[in-house]
């Protein structure tokens, strides 16, 4: 049987629950990555072991094609798994997935590509793979070294899936648009629309200054509540500058070398945060053990 | 076996999904219930067939209790399920549902209590039942009668499940912060300390003049939105006015007189968004075919 995409989501919260992950919902605010999500950016760091599984919506409005690029929306899901420390056979572990979901890797061309991952401006990189699948670009496998500019002890591995690229590889269709979301539904009939609309917002008609004040807003609210040391609070705010600096960069309004400079912002505030959450987790005790 | 939380949802998720609902995915902005998810909030207008469910993390700052009261607690997730037109045998259908949690309706004393609903700031309201099970309310069914100030026709129903009140009552906990997320982790483990930043965040360290200004920006924004007729924009923005007065309302700045008509300023937009939305699907023929 070919999985449609929520039994492909309901496949892997089953798959890495199993193994021992926790199964955790979306973070409830614009993010371009499930590492944005706290379960990870924070989690990530310090000694404390932790396994955790969830879907999360993305927006990255530089990737917007109104819907017209089959492979191309503003709008996806990841497929994250974090877990800390990494277990020697998470290679292994990682093909099982793909057996549960009714891949048999021994069938296909499975290639693990060297690809080292970086995201700046949360300070955040690691020493990784993409993992292709005949000729497509499925997940991506990162240990990751640093978070929030700060050394990862122990190192956690990371895998992310690209949802729509394997649903479309899965169900055999050459358009995400044409995925089938279940039996009644595809992918388009529940978000094509909000596609080109939020393209058309991303690209045309988001308000620059606006969004210019937006920024500054949020910079100053998440520099107050670090100086208070409320990490989750000050995160919440630290991930509305990344998402505006993204609406920014989508509408061209972005000098290159300015760029550079909002970039360094949003990285020295995620770092902040980053500290802060170690702090924390220090003073009261690492509550989950060491590892 | 009694269900953790993480089983809790992938239950209610197999149950409705086995019932021809569409399984879709929390909403990526703060909100303070799952009917202002666009797959509740717009989808519950016009004449198309909608059944969808769905888990949505819920932000109601003035509920938080610093993780302190038991029972309170100012995020929280809700089990929404909408489906349009609401089918005759629903309330059997719902108590299928709790069978299928291990709660079994005639070993315990369930009642429907009268209890209409309504959410002045969207223009949405229904009649409907609380659901009491031993003396505790755990769901809430409402016949959507208005939704954005529009009469739903047909009419839809939807029913939300507070998960929390029913994983204490599955696993006999007396606390939100002792249930068990799944077998490693309590969701005190996983939220109290967020739990408690946040309640410092709503009630003490939030900065009133810079959420007042973030009002009016969203406000702004929302408005030139809706005249380039862009609904998932719009209701985006106007999803940001309604969490930004509940951060103000939280912080004890928004005089009584003054309440009524930031209400009535969201109620408007919300409406506005409601109407574009209705005229959209129109002109695009109502692709899901009418009831």
């Amino acid at each position: 049987m070919v999985l449609n995409f929520q039994q492909i989501v309901a496949k892997l919260n089953q798959f890495w629950s199993d193994r021992g992950c926790s199964i955790v919902q979306p973070y409830d605010t614009e993010k371009g990555a499930g590492t944005k999500n706290p379960h990870t950016f924070l989690r990530a760091l310090g000694p404390e072991p932790w396994s955790v599984a969830y879907i999360e919506p993305c927006r990255r409005p530089t990737d917007g094609r109104y819907g017209e690029n089959p492979n191309r929306v503003q709008h996806y899901y990841q497929y994250q798994v974090l877990i800390k420390p990494s277990p020697n056979n998470i290679q292994e572990v990682y093909l099982d997935s793909l057996r549960a979901l009714g891949i048999h890797p021994e069938d296909h061309d499975i290639r693990f590509v060297e690809d080292n991952w970086e995201d700046a401006a949360v300070g955040a990189w690691g020493a990784g793979w993409e993992i292709w699948l005949d000729g497509m670009e499925i997940t991506q496998f990162t240990y990751f070294q640093q978070c929030g500019g700060i050394d990862c002890r122990p190192v956690s591995i990371e895998i992310t899936y690209g949802l729509e690229r394997l649903a479309m590889y899965l169900q055999n269709v050459d358009a995400i648009m044409k995925i089938e979301w279940n039996e009644q539904l595809s992918y388009g009939d529940i978000f094509l629309q909000g596609e080109i609309e939020q393209c058309t917002y991303n690209f045309e008609a988001s308000n620059p200054e606006l969004l210019l004040n937006l920024f500054s807003l949020y910079e100053q609210e998440a520099k107050q509540l670090i100086e208070r040391e409320l990490v989750i609070p000050s995160l919440d705010y630290v991930l509305k500058c990344s998402h505006t600096f993204n609406l920014l960069d989508a509408r061209g309004v972005i000098a290159v070398t300015e760029r550079t400079r909002y970039i360094g912002k949003i990285r020295n505030l995620a770092r902040q945060v980053a500290h802060l959450y170690l702090q924390q987790r220090e003073s009261l005790g690492f509550p989950l053990q060491k590892v």
